[in-house]
């Protein structure tokens, strides 16, 4: 290069960034040294039409510039046929990697050809991530075979050096198998897919634009996939279903212990989730209108013992102390490896690092979707299933600990309890004068009180967010007392509630309104089920503000299916979460989905969940001294040991 | 550490490095830092004794080391147990992992000591190669799991790091699934298994010696598979058999046309090659007294469509022109995926590269073996079966080439033709004065003319060593003329010659003699399909001398079983080989798989056997103008273009 070679001023909008580049340099690559990548896959090929530019004048800074279309060189005959053929008006829109600069230019870089595309998550707030997935596809045209040439793959990888900057390449031996065939049908133009800049996944004939991966979340009791659309970021499907390992065990730790005592325990909780993840793969592509075999990228989150039986890891040591896990960090493992078929041959599966025994990877997808860790405010986010898991911190610092919380809010322990599903009691309503009760059902949005005559809701049983809300409403009513006993002679109080030997329960459902035709009660025994698990919840969230010596949070987030159903003011009531201004207590529905679409999506918020987990301290809370005295003390109404001057205040309505 | 920390003189033998160390180091990292490597696989554990080394008293250079014992830190009790339990003498032997430096220091670090063991490879000549695998063992003790600890994969990590410098580890899927169970069988003391510095295989509880490794030949007509010691570099067992494939095509052309017509065609021909490895691991696995499973690493070699089918690639492209690899460099693959079972789950495949279409991974590792490009001397290596490949080159240049020669040195396409096994004729001497014929078969030592009265050898056949003696003979008693055609009345030069219509043979076991029961006879259809393949052979030789403008070789080596059988003057008689002192023409057996070996015992050979293949000059002789005409004048006894003036030497005898 000769030291006075020419060179022009390139501005790039909407960044603004620019610099002088040597005469003759494409806007291409002319952008990408100055760090603004355009979208290319045929990187000058004149095939995929991506790198569209639009040279614009006006003033920019110092630097008024007239003749921007004047200053690109002129389209040349590849371009106007390509411009002709795909309908683009060349005096509007030029093709960055053909189109050189020969003057000041400045030019707009329109969405569609920014690299990082922005897509907007819609549930529970927004969040802007820019489309930059873990595998990316390189079209090239390979020199043919010659006799005594070099092998197909090596002079593949020469392509890809040259024209993508690719070096160091690995190839997947499924890949291998097929690259010969692929290169001779596609007359030596393959479209290659690319995992993380340096394993060949796919090789397809000629030109191509298929990129598709699917994010899960792997609950333990249901495992909801999104199938998305890796250039757009775009959802094109969402499938869900049960976890089929529930046959082998309601809850985590019977799972743990199907493990250990059946002979082929591991494996068959393994091929259960495995298998589901096949179903819900070709499902999602299915109704996509996609091959399963278009799918190259997956990421899984799930809780610990979901992430260790998706790897095939025995969870017996996270069923007993020191809850050992066998690693924290993220995996990345072939999508074969796991046995994941209704995927590309070559698909890679990453999977979200855990916190501890019993924080997993679940929660560091709500941390990567809610992004407390980046958060000025104290935020409390608890997660509640058969365990609680509890995130409590802010920018500075960020706290975990899990409480036992046992299976009543899932329904499981009460006398009518159930899941919350269609006709499960969801809601409930005494009022303290008349001593009337009223319910709602999931699936209706009628109150019991609202029907016609002769209607029923025909109610199947009570959800944890109906339990919680009986709870609450009989101790506003004056029914319960502190200790969550029905007061003296409640029956006398409420015509609802009568004593069953020595103890009260209130009659919710009458036989005649159900769907069973039996009567749907809440004994006092259901009442003490749910205090010990609030009491168990409670305790772990006031140990960790102990930790840090604060009394009230910022915001509470709720995650989870439950976390949706229930009402914070009956939880605040119950003493289920801590005192909160009411209008900051919110729902974010299944952020450890959202947080697996997130890594889906964008390969960089793989590296910084890593980092936030491991930046979060584990409090074993369980094992702390103070736990016992903590946990009895958060059995009361609300509790004993707190204020809540927020509740005191709305409970004045 | 200060400014005037003291230092002291350590010097080690047999190596003679040298160089001053800090007060207290100790033995095995200062000789580290020196960079001698002491062998150790605990590391200062004081578990596997690996590590002793010998104080010595003496003159090194200008250093008088008088008091070598004293001036190491005297041993302290952990170290004097373990001598006892072990019978090390304390006065001759230390454990350089605890005994430190306190004063000028010489030690001998004796052979079994030093990690780099030679081992001296007894076939065909000597090479030493040193012992420096693959994988490799390294002893840790695991901080045990505590709550809220990092995984177990983790804190092992953590204790590899600091105990062996190895970081940036990768852990087989496998592995992981035993790590918890194997940590605790241990009491947190394992032994790993580790590939390249960079990839956990294998880890077992305690402390475990065990490194074994399977090195195989696969070749188109009989794999060879050798078990070594991967610590000392023994050869444990070695089975052979003949490959599976060949019920489904004899030679490589009828294999890669079933891959290409045959449905499953591709599936069966891998399938076969890779049941036929299972078998010969655990065959040999079996016979050196140890578990299938304890098997990490394997090296294996094969031509161009071995390497394919061994792949699973398939290798019709090797089937036409221009005979396009679908990769050929190294490959480096888990073993389960190339679906070797009879290995460690975890077990390493490295297939050497390959050079051309039809110069092989066979062929890189007689490279490996002869280490021919690193000579002075022109060597001239030819490896005879269906093709014949042929290398040709000093430490300057090496070209390759190959001539399809035909299956006739196979015996096919030879009226009474066979493969070289016993009862076939190997040897065949026709008195020029007398007439009278002699032979030898394999598996008897006598010759035809040597036996009892009423004794037969009863032959089988001729295999192809024996057809060129025939030749040769029959040309060297005046019965053949230069163009191959027997001279004019034959049969009455010689009662064993008799016409069969217009065209005279050779009589060579009557029918009372053989093992059939029928008259073995050489026509002149089996010279001529001889001296196609001695003419189709020694033009891409002449092509390739004519090439670098040589007319002689200094040594030519014979590769193959078929390359021990045959006498090289016989070969040089016909003209299957150039002119060449007699003495420098040798049976190099199975260097191939000699190849094999050096590659599975010393990971740096394998870089080496890369790059000396990426140097290797492909030639296409077959392509060339000239091909035709070098040919039809190769097809002369001896031929007609060439001076044999060694020959004429030895034939005057």
């Amino acid at each position: 290069m000769s030291q006075n070679q020419r060179t022009h001023r390139l501005i790039l909008m909407p960044s603004g960034r620019q610099g002088d580049v040597p005469h003759g340099t494409t806007v291409l690559e002319a952008a990408r040294a100055l760090g603004v990548e355009i979208e290319s896959i045929c990187s000058g090929r004149l095939t995929c039409g991506k790198c569209q530019i639009a040279p614009e004048d006006g003033q920019f800074a110092k630097h008024a510039i007239s003749s921007s279309a004047g200053h690109l060189s002129p389209p040349d005959d590849a371009e106007r046929a390509f411009a002709a053929a795909h309908g683009i008006d060349l005096s509007q829109r030029r093709l960055s990697c053909v189109a050189r600069v020969i003057g000041d230019v400045l030019v707009t870089v329109p969405e569609e050809s920014q690299t990082r595309k922005q897509v907007i998550r819609k549930e529970a707030g927004e969040i802007a991530v820019e489309v930059m997935p873990a595998v990316r596809l390189y079209y090239v045209e390979v020199e043919p075979a010659y006799l005594g040439s070099p092998g197909d793959w090596e002079r593949l990888q020469t392509a890809l050096a040259e024209n993508h900057h690719l070096r160091g390449l690995t190839i997947d031996p499924a890949a291998l198998q097929r690259l010969q065939k692929t290169l001779r049908q596609g007359s030596w133009a393959v479209t290659v897919t690319v995992w993380q800049g340096r394993d060949v996944l796919r090789i397809e004939p000629g030109y191509v634009e298929s990129l598709y991966g699917l994010a899960v979340d792997v609950g333990s009791t249901t495992i909801a996939a999104h199938l998305c659309d890796l250039q757009t970021g775009d959802v094109l499907a969402t499938e869900a279903m049960m976890n089929p390992q529930v046959r082998y065990g309601e809850d985590l730790l019977s799972r743990v212990s199907y493990a250990m005592t059946e002979a082929q325990g591991l494996q068959r909780l393994n091929r259960a989730v495995i298998r589901a993840l096949n179903e819900l793969a070709a499902a999602a592509a299915g109704n996509a209108g996609i091959k399963p075999d278009e799918i190259t990228d997956v990421v899984l989150v799930g809780n610990s013992v979901m992430h260790h039986l998706l790897l095939g890891l025995d969870p017996v040591e996270l069923g007993q102390l020191p809850f050992a896990l066998a690693t924290y960090d993220p995996v990345d493992i072939k999508a074969r490896e796991l046995g994941l078929k209704a995927v590309h041959p070559g698909a890679m599966v990453h999977i979200l690092p855990c916190i501890a025994g019993y924080v997993g990877a679940d929660n560091v997808g709500v941390l990567l979707a809610e992004q407390t860790h980046l958060d000025d405010k104290i935020t409390l986010i608890v997660d509640i299933g058969t365990n609680a898991e509890i995130l409590l911190g802010t920018r500075d610092w960020m706290l975990s600990a899990s409480s036992p919380t046992g299976p009543a809010f899932e329904g499981a322990h009460i006398t009518h309890g159930q899941r919350a599903a269609a006709g499960a009691i969801e809601r409930v309503r005494i009022d303290p004068q008349t001593g009337a009760v009223r319910y709602k059902v999931i699936g209706d949005p009628r109150w019991s009180d609202e029907l016609e005559t002769g209607e029923t809701l025909r109610p199947t049983g009570i959800c944890g967010s109906g339990i919680i809300e009986v709870v609450a409403e009989l101790f506003m009513a004056g029914l319960l007392d502190k200790s969550g006993r029905f007061v003296p002679e409640a029956d006398r109080l409420n015509p609802r509630i009568r004593y069953a030997g020595r103890t009260a329960e209130l009659a919710l459902a009458p036989a005649d309104e159900t769907a069973g035709g039996k009567e749907i009660v809440v004994t006092q025994a259901d009442i003490r089920a749910v205090q010990l698990a609030k009491g168990a919840l409670y305790a772990g969230v006031r140990l960790l503000l102990n930790r840090r010596g604060i009394e009230r949070v910022d915001r509470i987030k709720l995650a989870g299916a439950f976390g949706s159903y229930i009402d914070p003011l009956h939880a605040m009531i119950i003493g289920l979460i801590p005192d909160c201004d009411l209008s900051q207590v919110i729902a974010i529905g299944n952020a450890a989905g959202d947080g697996a679409r997130i890594a889906l999506l964008n390969v960089e918020r793989r590296e910084a969940a890593w980092l936030a987990a491991r930046s979060v301290e584990y409090v074993e809370t369980a094992s702390l001294a103070v736990f016992q005295d903590t946990f009895v003390d958060a059995l009361a109404l609300p509790h004993a040991a707190d204020v809540f001057p927020h509740l005191e205040h709305l409970m004045a309505r």
